[in-house]
């Protein structure tokens, strides 16, 4: 399966998510917060927190995957809102808690600029064949 | 508390949210399918539904609220995907199944133009003194 | 795959649940509260409404999918506590959301005496080959 | 706010869990696998994961809120079952994610005899004044 949408033209160019070298079942990202991702309050919207979680479970799925020729599809992303950020960067971090053959279920953590743990979500990504 | 953001720059307007006229505990909206919502793949991105219900959800708070003084805060959005949107429109509905004194309890449905369940959230919103 | 507890001796005998005929995507249960179904301040425990859920949602799969010699096994639950119970019966109905080859998606709300919405779960389960 | 129901008459005595010491943000527990906390098929039920998560995080915020003369009720749910477990012992261990003014967040992890993950769950309590 190739992609047919150039990254820089996809909806994790209009997040920003920088990502950072994948480990083994760990993924990395900042999202410097631009005004296009707040909403009218002047806070970044839930749903970039969401986003943000699905993009760095999935692709930390479809790379531990990838060899076995699956493909990653999230399937279900829990979201939980704890302390709004307005300003500064997102530091957003990703642990697979439980590596299956049908699917793989994900923590991540994100943080702001002072470490304080803003949103968390539980990420359920299924592993299938391509096609 | 007043709008800081501009609508036409906030994440709304990234997503492309057109809002019908709320009603009772319900709200309806449809968001055009643009490249930029999209994954490598070619499908919406899984945090685009996510946002969509919690830009529904806390409206459809906050519009209900609002002549209580009170303000919308969302708490925790948990969306299950269940069938890829590659084009066309979504077509998103919310409706309100609890209406507590200090939180709101949605169903949001997200459908293709043929009318097919394509995401569902259960979206939690507190409910809040402003400041 | 043949059950290897008797019903009578299962979990389900604990919550109590007292099935209704299960229709194509729908099953309803009445439990009435009993005291070993308690928390210590005398409310119906939130882990019940959980396996009240569970179980509605699993035997509602299990028996969708008999006929392709397919299991259901319980994936996700999440259940919102919206209001306390502390007597009387605990009223549940599930609706499948989603059909789907390898997962079903259920809704399941749980009512008091007065028809009150008190807990409502999303449910997740997988369609798999025994064995 | 007293407690109505003694212990051993409890929904918790039905789970039969075994409370180690809490600590600051951390509670754990060991429940033994009996008869009756099993589905027809042989495995403990989705739902005592649930309520064991329950019990946990319910009983590290009431204890943590107990001084500032708050109460603990639980407010959502959310539980993955990764891997079924037949017969030994549940380990579960709770940690606070998030401690706020009005709700506290954990992560709770269920895993069997073998120290393998089997369940795991992220669970919001309310935090609120009694009566």
């Amino acid at each position: 399966m190739k992609p047919v949408i150039p990254l820089e033209d996809s909806f994790d160019a209009v997040l920003g998510v920088e990502y950072e070298r994948p480990g083994d079942g760990t993924v990395a990202a900042t999202i410097p917060v631009r005004r296009h991702l707040l909403q009218p309050y002047g806070l970044v919207h839930g749903g970039v927190y969401a986003a943000i979680a699905e993009s760095l479970a999935s692709a930390g799925t479809a790379f531990g995957v990838a060899a076995d020729g699956k493909i990653a599809l999230g399937e279900q992303n829990d979201t939980s809102f704890l302390r709004p950020i307005s300003s500064g960067s997102i530091h957003a971090s990703a642990r697979a808690l439980h590596r299956g053959r049908t699917r793989w279920i994900w923590d991540v953590e994100m943080r702001d600029d002072e470490g304080r743990l803003c949103a968390v979500t539980r990420m359920t990504v299924a592993v299938r064949a391509p096609g």
